[in-house]
């Protein structure tokens, strides 16, 4: 590495790796005004195949398909892996932190997955990752949770931080279509991958969450300790019952400290009240709701996916790296700082509720379920069976109860003898009702 | 220094002040962890009056009345200004500067007036001046414009970031007070100072987007540049027209990069949209939309003033400012990066327009003032002249037009013409309506 300029070695130039080129090209020099270290010039590229048509004027002698050869490449003095994934991808990260080259990456499944494995080596080579562009695209939420917010316990983060799902959400919400119509849509407008599951599945949110968890906790999280639900199962009829109620359904992603310090880790589509200002995050914007003891309630929103977007916290990143790399010394980047930490058990977690049977509609059936629920000590606050519109004389009716909070487990435990009954035609929907704080 | 411990001097003992305190008692430790750096240690504390009763527990040896005793202490590294003002101030920065210990500070009306002399002393000596907490308390968008859009041009920040101004407009328009009483209420709650000035004229805000704008654009900014106004002339008629309309009066300070390269920066109070986000930012809050060329569009929404949160962002820098202190090299505060920039004139801004006359009743006025604005070439939208509840039968009426997009130079002219008019009574008042982007 030369004091002049900072070679990067780019692995994956897809939609953000390609942002990343275009955006180094149109503000590179701007970036080097404001930073006054040395320019940043990306010198080897690999890809998956050399003949694939590419936007951009990115010179074909850069490119490769071997990323050994951009990893070790003497010139190259850091590496961005955009590749996803999380065997290639481990292996490059690995090599580029064993080499000691900074790495900034945006693959969240990998870190969440596989953060132990790779902050060991971080650690052991005094070699920083840098991950701002894993969690909620452009906005740098990473950066505020770890420096910015670095005084503070952090006691709460809500986040909505999928675009995909916000969007399909939305969708169903404000133009009435079925979850498959808005998927539909979604992918015609390229706001879905080819392959949605990890986005509306919870995954990708969730994987995000654990991140956050991390940063704000010091402890790694074993993702198999994290409850995930998606929003495959969200049906037109649950949307309607939210908006009457005056809620609507958001995939939300929350990680709170308890008061025995153990740490609620959970994605879910959830009711939110109407009028919570996360409600108004729409289309595939994020937002990450964030309180403390210090700096106290705040909001940070902004777009959460996306080529610029993410491009944006690649290029911060590799800003961050370079000028790390300028004045060696201590580790930098993320470390956990915890040895372990606690993950609250999921039927520990207490919530209000929404629960919908779908149930065959006989006198009886009201007072036979709220008896239930009464011996098992769960409050109900209401209870709704309107007619069904497309078909005013069915005899399998759907059939909303509002919980007051009770601990998750204790709900499990008690529709499991609930849907025993005769009356039940189907596993009854559960959505949780969040209290949020009024921001 | 060691390098087990960084020792702090402290000027300025008030509410931020022994929020420091308090944090750094409370989270010093949780701190370190994260950090991995020596525990941050306050080591002199200079206050005006060594008699004062103060809450918290810093123990009295610590306190003398001499800041230069604080500032030429071996035993402290880095430097914390807090008694705001522009002369003691000014002197006890530029000292620690020049003796080379970093500054943390949170005084915008000094950096703001006296940036140039500062700024070039802390380039000459290496040593940064941090100013997180300079702007909008507990949010950290100083860290945002500078390190994690560093690859963006910043293509606008919309603000409210003057929390005092805001809690007091939002009075008016919820509980219909009028200027006098929501500054008292606001006095009596303590959300304003005993001397009000700066926060009701704008200039507190001002201060704060003058410092933005040269974090954006890179350089110095005359603070006689800049247009400037208050929320003292508000009167609730106002407030109820704007709902009438659709808006709601917010302070509004507006930093905007020209096609031509010239930077809008302005304050004043201004009619937006009562949908738009910034129109829900409510009572002490703060908030900052920010439009760049690649993250695109964001929000950052928080605590804009207070004891805690204004101390959770000195307490970041001091993180930053240590971090910076273990590894030595080139300058990384802010330093500005353009010789010049240029200020549009204010005159040359154009926006839609809310003016408010006040007539005598008579036919004809109405048709006279729209003639004198179609001579200039001001397109009217719109005219309201609603009976005055209180007094119906009122010679003297409140007459609005609202006016599309003009040069506010051809409406000053236009006006100053227009006063003249023997139907006219009093100077028109005049409210911008600003087209915010939809986010």
């Amino acid at each position: 590495m030369s004091c002049d300029h900072i070679g990067i070695g780019l692995i994956g130039f897809g939609t953000v790796g390609s942002g990343v080129w275009n955006t180094l090209q149109k503000n590179g020099s701007l970036i080097t005004k404001r930073t006054g270290t040395g320019s940043l010039q990306i010198r080897k590229i690999t890809v998956r195949d050399l003949d694939k048509k590419r936007e951009g004027n990115a010179p074909a002698e850069l490119f490769n398909t071997d990323w050994t050869e951009t990893v070790h490449d003497p010139s190259v003095d850091l590496v961005i892996e955009l590749i996803g994934g999380k065997s290639v991808a481990f292996d490059l990260i690995s090599a580029a932190l064993i080499a000691g080259k900074p790495v900034v990456t945006g693959n969240k499944a990998l870190l969440a997955e596989r953060g132990a494995e790779l902050f060991a080596l971080s650690k052991k080579h005094n070699t920083p990752i840098h991950f701002e562009a894993a969690v909620a695209g452009g906005i740098p939420i990473i950066k505020a949770v770890q420096d910015s917010l670095v005084g503070n316990r952090i006691k709460s983060l809500v986040g909505i931080i999928n675009g995909t799902s916000n969007y399909i959400l939305e969708r169903m919400t404000v133009a009435g279509l079925s979850y498959l119509e808005a998927l539909t849509e979604a992918k015609d407008l390229g706001y879905a991958e080819a392959d949605e599951t990890l986005d509306v599945n919870g995954w990708d949110a969730a994987h995000k969450a654990i991140l956050l968890a991390s940063l704000s906790h010091g402890f790694l999280i074993d993702p198999a300790e994290v409850y995930v639900r998606g929003i495959e199962k969200v049906r037109p009829i649950d949307i309607r019952f939210a908006k009457e109620l005056g809620y609507v359904i958001k995939l939300l992603s929350i990680v709170r400290e308890n008061k025995d310090g153990s740490i609620e880790l959970r994605t879910q589509p959830s009711f939110i009240p109407a009028s919570h200002i996360l409600a108004h995050v729409n289309g595939v914007f994020n937002a990450i709701s964030v309180d403390t003891d210090a700096a106290g309630e705040g909001l940070f929103y902004g777009r959460g996916a996306g080529q610029d977007p993410t491009a944006s916290s690649v290029v911060a990143d590799l800003v961050e790296a370079s000028r790390l790399m300028a004045q060696p010394g201590p580790h930098r980047g993320f470390l956990p700082y915890e040895e372990k930490g606690s993950i609250q058990p999921i039927n520990d977690t207490s919530t209000a509720y929404y629960v919908r049977f779908d149930v065959t509609d006989r006198p009886g059936v009201i007072a036979e379920i709220s008896q239930m629920l009464a011996d098992a000590g769960i409050g109900i606050s209401g209870t709704h069976s309107p007619v069904n519109p497309d078909n005013p004389d069915a005899d399998f009716v759907d059939l909303v109860f509002q919980l007051h909070t009770a601990p998750f487990g204790l709900l499990r435990d008690t529709l499991a003898v609930i849907e025993k009954l005769d009356c039940i035609n189907d596993r009854p929907t559960v959505f949780r009702i969040e209290q949020l704080a009024t921001s």
